[in-house]
């Protein structure tokens, strides 16, 4: 897929921030490599892409991202192996949905050569960011931003397509427990749920304020017209563990079409695990908790891997969840990360050697 | 309200821009004037508003406004009357709309002293860009945005609220068509359509074009749960004229409260228009286009003011609607705009002079 052709104009750091960064104390998203990939569109087509140092820019005032939040992002994760090579997982994937974003979001689509031999070189410059062990990556955030001046509202004529880098330890720390949302909606049929627009972000903090203020960390939204069905979690897809049965609920123009979920879905089959992708009801998860057979929830995300949640809310009630010794959740986490580490076979082709 | 305490630091730019601008020749939003106003909030409060020359300003890449969308916006016009005054028209409802954004949005509050005594100290030294005689005015444009640097997908710490001025003519120009949403959606239940947040927009920009291929300027919005009642359109609401009798749709948290939406209903009540505001179905409006009693659609916004609709589409047909000597949209109209540029007596209390 990859072409020679693309020409990537290289701008190397004069020297490297890596000596003042403690790799066993990182918090999520904080901390930034010493470079970052820039391509602007303007004239209607993609510039040459553009790797730089890190550092800020300048915008006006007037840019449509500040108005209008036509903005869309991808994250992925590189990984290295025992040998030093540098690994991505499914990165086809992101930068299919990256354009599918784009195009919901009214956004010139990025050229996959671009997308690739850039984010490749990138990676290639940093590759002592990208520390060996299970937990250690690099989060790669590729994400386009309308940089265009002027306040009408209609599409930009200009944007920018970036990628920066942080290292990463796991996403979260201790135990989850997630509000099953009862008033509050993330996305509406015919809406922009499956594209990782901005604004679908931001439309999600001051609910989840109320859910943390309630002891909770995510929010596990329900559809819009009836809050009767279980869709998605803020950063994750998530999945139901009733006996040994596992469900999680179909995508759809609302609910964000997860590399991670789409992965435990083909690990599931692959392991006969009893998987059924439908509709899940709140009610249903609720007998099944008070019952006991709700054995399990966990979330999958590519900033989380997979994520146990240990209980849940709704309506005023609070369920714990038991700690199970054969969780299906360390199953899927064990066996994505020996995939993406390259400690065990790859028959679904999913690791992407970065050359 | 005003305090004369709130410290406001002011830097005149070196020299004025506005031999340049052809006042006869404007475009929505592509202008904008010598200076703009800059407050930061950091370490927990809104540090010391700002009046500066305008331009571009530097973001971190990992800037949240970026990734998760989180901004909220304003729009708002000062007028000039033939004394040189300047006006401005129910800006407490701006105000009190920000904040209320925000609250959605997980930004903090702006004070209350600081909107004002900025926004009329960057009026004062704006006073030349504002232009008399009616259709002219200066758009004011407050927003706030997500600054702090960092891709965790939590609210930021950091903000700017920002004014930025740009005078206008006529928002539109021809005759403005629209097509009723049969699929696509413009905000859920529970969401954030009620409140100016940036993401609201582009999420609007796909489905416009496509009407726009087929021929409309715009979309009007119906209910994301059945398609079968009308909201408002992407920066209007939505005003039907049936036989004599004026129809909206109520206000709810899928749709925004708009400053001129609400200035219609008082300007009704005052002159004894027949109005109801009530959910208006897609099915009563295409019979009434049928029967011929469908006399008008229009649309209000401050940017707009009051804005014929002309015809619309559904389902593959197009109606035209009638020319009426006797238009609600123009008595509207003329009514506002005459209290706007203060040639008409303000029963109301709407006009707000800048001293």
């Amino acid at each position: 897929m990859k072409t020679s052709t693309t020409k990537i104009d290289i701008q190397k750091a004069s020297r490297s921030k890596i000596k003042n960064v403690d790799f066993n104390n990182l918090s999520f998203g904080q901390v930034f490599t010493d470079h970052m990939m820039v391509c602007d569109y303007k004239d209607g087509m993609w510039q040459t892409p553009t790797i730089k140092p890190y550092g800020p820019f300048e915008l006006d005032p007037s840019a449509k991202v500040f108005h209008y939040g036509q903005a869309v992002f991808e994250g992925m994760k590189a990984f290295k192996d025992e040998k030093d090579q540098i690994w991505l997982f499914r990165p086809e994937k992101n930068f299919e949905r990256i354009n599918k974003s784009s195009e919901r979001l009214a956004i010139p689509a990025f050229p996959r050569d671009y997308f690739f031999t850039a984010m490749e070189e990138l990676l290639k410059l940093e590759r002592e960011w990208i520390k060996k062990g299970f937990g250690n990556s690099l989060y790669v955030r590729p994400f386009v931003i309308a940089t265009e001046a002027g306040v009408s509202a209609a599409p930009a004529k200009e944007y920018k397509f970036m990628i920066i880098c942080s290292p990463a330890q796991a996403y979260y720390s201790g135990e989850v427990r997630v509000q099953i949302s009862e008033k509050f909606s993330r996305a509406a049929d015919g809406g922009v749920g499956f594209a990782k627009a901005a604004g679908n972000y931001a439309a999600q903090f001051y609910p989840t304020n109320l859910a943390k203020d309630e002891g909770f960390q995510q929010i596990v939204w329900t559809d819009a017209s009836t809050h009767e069905y279980l869709e998605e979690a803020g950063t994750m897809n998530v999945f139901f563990r009733v006996g040994d049965k596992l469900l999680t609920a179909p995508t759809n123009d609302r609910i964000l079409n997860g590399v991670t979920r789409d992965s435990v879905i083909s690990l599931a089959k692959e392991y006969n695990i009893d998987l059924e992708i439908r509709r899940v009801s709140v009610k249903e998860i609720i007998e099944a908790a008070k019952s006991g057979e709700l054995k399990e929830m966990f979330g999958s995300g590519t900033a989380t891997v997979i994520n146990p949640i240990s209980g849940f809310g709704y309506a005023g009630e609070k369920y714990e969840l038991p700690k199970l010794e054969d969780s299906y959740a360390r199953f899927f986490k064990d066996k994505l990360t020996k995939i993406q580490y390259n400690q065990a076979e790859d028959k679904f082709g999913w690791r992407y050697l970065v050359k």
